[in-house]
């Protein structure tokens, strides 16, 4: 969205002037001072990300999952298999592609299901989230400073790790959801 | 999670060093070089914040919401009542007074649903989801940098509101797949 549309709505902060603090590999930093509504100044942090893409994807009637260590967190995670677009990547070739390299299993299609900010407080992450029931196995390439276990779950072993904690992010508690509602009426959104 | 115990998982990434690189309002960021696996190095990016609330909230069978603009993304977006936790603030406490504070409904109770990790990949950030049908209208009162206006949604509306883009984060969402499995079946989680 462009300044001048943003300007217009009646709660938009407009930029008057912008700090960058960090450029890295996966995400930099910046702070705004915007001039809010009532016209008094604030500063925002705001952290920019290439966005990402996570996969809901079914192979005979199993959840396809990586448990994987999140050094932020200082725990593995057990998550849908997910990663960042590359430049100039569309979602879904991230889709297909993140899918193949952390799992081995190769989609013939995919479907989107939803697109949503992570962290709108503070980052501009968009994560886009497909659904994929049309699967082979094959064989995982991870990145070089990936390591990563690939585990199919029934749902009452994908619903026993939520309520274990292992299953313990946002994108994959929605493809649980998602997951959930089409078992109980063929919807995949609400 | 102490690092002897994150070292005792195969995938475990043990820190060698951490610069710190900014420390803000509401995030800091932070540069670990890490022990793969396998011996290498690998460096992390990484955001700390102090958590974060959410709450699914109905009134007379409709879904409080608040329209505010969102910086990081230059958009309004319709979101759950939500905000960070203050120092030493427990989750329930800071769900109860986000609520008032944004939208003015005081709730009697809350439940907790879920807690999840918004974007493991660089960020620290744990957001705890509430759900609270148990609520009486009062007056809003948001932070002196906050300009928001409240919408009480029927189901059909929050669903128009999903599809239209308006709700586009992923609380807010996970909100909706809890609501739509509780009219459902009666539960709130998958």
């Amino acid at each position: 969205m462009n300044e001048e549309k943003a300007a217009s709505h009646p709660f938009a902060e407009t930029t008057i002037s912008t700090q960058p603090v960090f450029s890295g590999r996966m995400i930099s930093l910046e702070i705004s001072t915007v001039r809010l509504p009532d016209g008094r100044t604030a500063t925002r942090e705001i952290v920019r990300h290439p966005g990402a893409v996570g996969v809901l994807a079914l192979h005979g009637g199993r959840m396809i999952a990586v448990e994987q260590y999140r050094k932020p967190l200082e725990r593995v995670q057990l998550e849908i298999p997910a990663g960042k677009l590359d430049p100039g990547e569309s979602p879904e070739a991230a889709a297909l592609r993140e899918l193949e390299e952390e799992t081995g299993f190769r989609a013939g299609s995919v479907r989107h299901l939803l697109s949503f900010s992570t962290s709108p407080g503070f980052a501009d992450e968009v994560l886009h989230l497909y659904f994929t029931d049309d699967v082979t196995p094959g064989g995982q390439r991870p990145d070089e400073d990936e390591f990563l276990s690939v585990e199919l779950l029934t749902p009452e072993e994908a619903e026993r790790a939520l309520r274990d904690g292992r299953i313990c992010d946002a994108k994959t508690m929605l493809a649980l959801y998602a997951w959930k509602l089409y078992r109980l009426s063929g919807a995949l959104t609400p």
